[in-house]
């Protein structure tokens, strides 16, 4: 399936929730990551964020849809590079 | 059709491209704005950002879904308010 994953955390955790999602998906921009996902990977992603999140106060919210095909992405003005993360 | 909209602008103009999506679309998190919209206003809110953003600095994704069925959200943590944007 393809989901979109974004989230909301104190800044504590920010570093370790985005190195977290970067071995499952790839970073879009900001606080956004996004790709095919296996449900076993995705699963495995999922019980990984818990172990970071504080529930109480952090926020991950979750889009999936089955079928990639049944979404579309449009970039206007500047894509971002994966690189930039790191700049 | 459903939407996602995601932005990464530069700070000088985040208040007004928030301001715009929150004429068309609901408030998730951050920079995330989600919600059913028709192509007629999604095209106007497309004009509408294009004269707010930098291209070549600014990036706005957008996440088109043509049957709202086929997309499934899941908040894990704190669930903002629509309200909390203002606190």
């Amino acid at each position: 399936m393809f989901v979109i994953i974004t989230y909301d955390v104190n800044e504590k955790r920010v570093g370790k929730v985005c190195k977290k999602l970067r071995e499952y998906l790839d970073w879009t921009q900001n606080s956004v990551f996004e790709g095919e996902i296996t449900i076993g990977k995705y699963k495995q992603c999922m019980a990984d964020l818990n172990n970071i999140v504080n529930k109480e106060t952090d926020s991950v919210y979750v889009y999936q849809v089955k079928n990639p095909r049944n979404i579309k992405k449009i970039v206007h003005g500047r894509e971002k590079n994966p690189l930039d993360l790191f700049l």
